[in-house]
């Protein structure tokens, strides 16, 4: 599935393009980092082979490009620049890495990818790693160089909630440290592969289960393997609805997530960059536990990151 | 695959059937409880449709029943006492509970199960059931009553590695608490449908990294689901190998079980009825804890079980 939506009228200065395991996303930008249009598929890096990243990508922008539609500024190739999975080690091409402490967005690092389209002339953004307690992350190092060039007050621990959860504490614009948890893709393993699979599939929710289940887990995060189980055992001794299960399941986990990564927000505000319902989630989760909150939207963010990018290549 | 194994001779009194979700046994048994012969195959119930269930087990007894080969002492049909899965809601026919605390074995609460065959009567042992903190069990009951039947001196907690570890509290004969940790499934799901896929497989092992992990997991258990992605970033950033990220799943998993039923084993010797390679693992970890174990085999325990049940039966 592939949507285009043009935005606005002129001139094409450079493609911003946002690049995940699952999703596929192109912006046509002018100089002042205005959208003239925008385009998006399901070719994720995760379901495409080597040879299919370039055709994947043309499919969304070729007819942005000089031969077609929207008019380019000055001759030449078209800067590309993408941030995400497709710098990861199974993508198109492997990405640096920046190592925390240090900002979310460097001048250096970026990677060149050779394309068979010279129209392009695609870079992807490093990713960040962090050494001491290994972890690492691609994309989401741009939502938060986004979220600095647009948020103007302090804020120092940011949460990015998703298939693989990322809290990130900053001190003066730079990432000091990050964890990131596995519980948006434990969900969905536990929902479509588990035991519990059968028990949890319902398009209804239950606040007060989701709610009970948090704090259950924040409290005793030590029991997440006996309560995934107790699932199972609710449903059919007590007969809990799928509704209820599901919103149990999503607690616990969301909840133990939450307890491992007290330190990032004990006694402060969570910025959350992340989409509308799941973020919307994290924020009861995080408000019950008395911890104020502020979203920000992961594609506003994205682009802004981009965008931020794109203008300290220009600056130099 | 169907294996068939002679063992003694003598009269067929009853045969014993332990039934899980992945495997089916049958034994020949004596009226003085000799096994006269045993057969297995992977027909758990797991893999069977309902009217799978008789064919399946006549598969494996057939010919010791009267038309055939071992003698039966009486007229009349042959007792086939079950345990396991096959009582299970998605089991051959759903079998009773019985609820804790209660003895591990009772003389009631057996489902009969009418079959085409006349020449076996089947009946399935209950299951147990926990209300206060919902769980439930199928077939490590009979284990346990096996172990009551064989272990002379005294014991208060068991465990029972597997797919679903179970860890028992017993007071004076009795199952007064009992809790189940989704450990075995979960390692499974990880190491074949998760990220940690292409990480994680190796025949060898490290049995360092399995130490440690367990040590980690057992003192910071409220970071799970952090540790479990960071294998991932071990494995891009440090090279892990494949031996040693297997050994610490592997660790954080049993060592997240072990932290949740620490009021189990705080203090007291385990007994641990379970497969020889995974109970070893078990027995390391506790034994890394300072804890005591006693190692029984499943298969001796479900059969001294069974026959226990059998006898009961008997006697009234």
């Amino acid at each position: 599935m592939l949507t285009q939506t043009a935005i606005a009228d002129g001139y094409l200065d450079w493609i911003a393009v946002d690049w995940g395991t699952t999703h596929l996303r192109a912006y046509a930008m002018t100089s002042q980092q205005q959208v003239l249009a925008e385009a998006k598929s399901a070719d994720g890096m995760g379901g495409l082979a080597a040879d299919e990243f370039e055709p994947a990508l043309l499919r969304l922008i070729s007819e942005w490009l000089p031969e077609h539609g929207l008019n380019v500024v000055e001759q030449g190739q078209v800067p590309v620049l993408a941030c995400g999975m497709v710098g990861a080690r199974q993508g198109w091409k492997e990405a640096e890495y920046q190592i925390v402490p240090c900002s979310p967005q460097s001048r250096d690092g970026l990677t060149k990818v050779i394309t068979n389209d010279k129209r392009i002339e695609l870079q992807i953004l490093p990713g960040l790693c962090q050494l001491n307690e290994a972890d690492v992350m691609r994309g989401e190092e741009t939502q938060i160089a986004g979220l600095l060039a647009t948020k103007s007050n302090a804020f120092s621990c940011v949460c990015l909630p998703g298939t693989h959860s990322k809290w990130v504490q900053l001190n003066q614009g730079e990432i000091t440290e990050f964890s990131t948890y596995m519980t948006g893709e434990m969900f969905a393993l536990m929902s479509e592969h588990s035991i519990l699979r059968h028990g949890v599939n319902s398009p209804e929710w239950d606040d007060t289960a989701f709610l009970a289940a948090v704090n259950h887990a924040v409290n005793s995060p030590q029991l997440l393997l006996n309560d995934l189980f107790r699932i199972r055992a609710k449903g059919l001794l007590e007969a809990m609805s799928a509704n209820t299960a599901r919103a149990h399941l999503s607690g616990l986990l969301i909840g133990s997530e939450i307890a491992g990564a007290k330190h990032y927000w004990q006694s402060q505000r969570v910025v959350l960059i992340g989409e509308d319902e799941l973020v919307a989630l994290y924020v009861a989760a995080l408000n019950h536990l008395g911890i104020d909150c502020e979203v920000f939207s992961p594609k506003a963010m994205t682009l802004a990151g981009l965008s931020n990018a794109y203008q300290a290549l220009q600056d130099r």
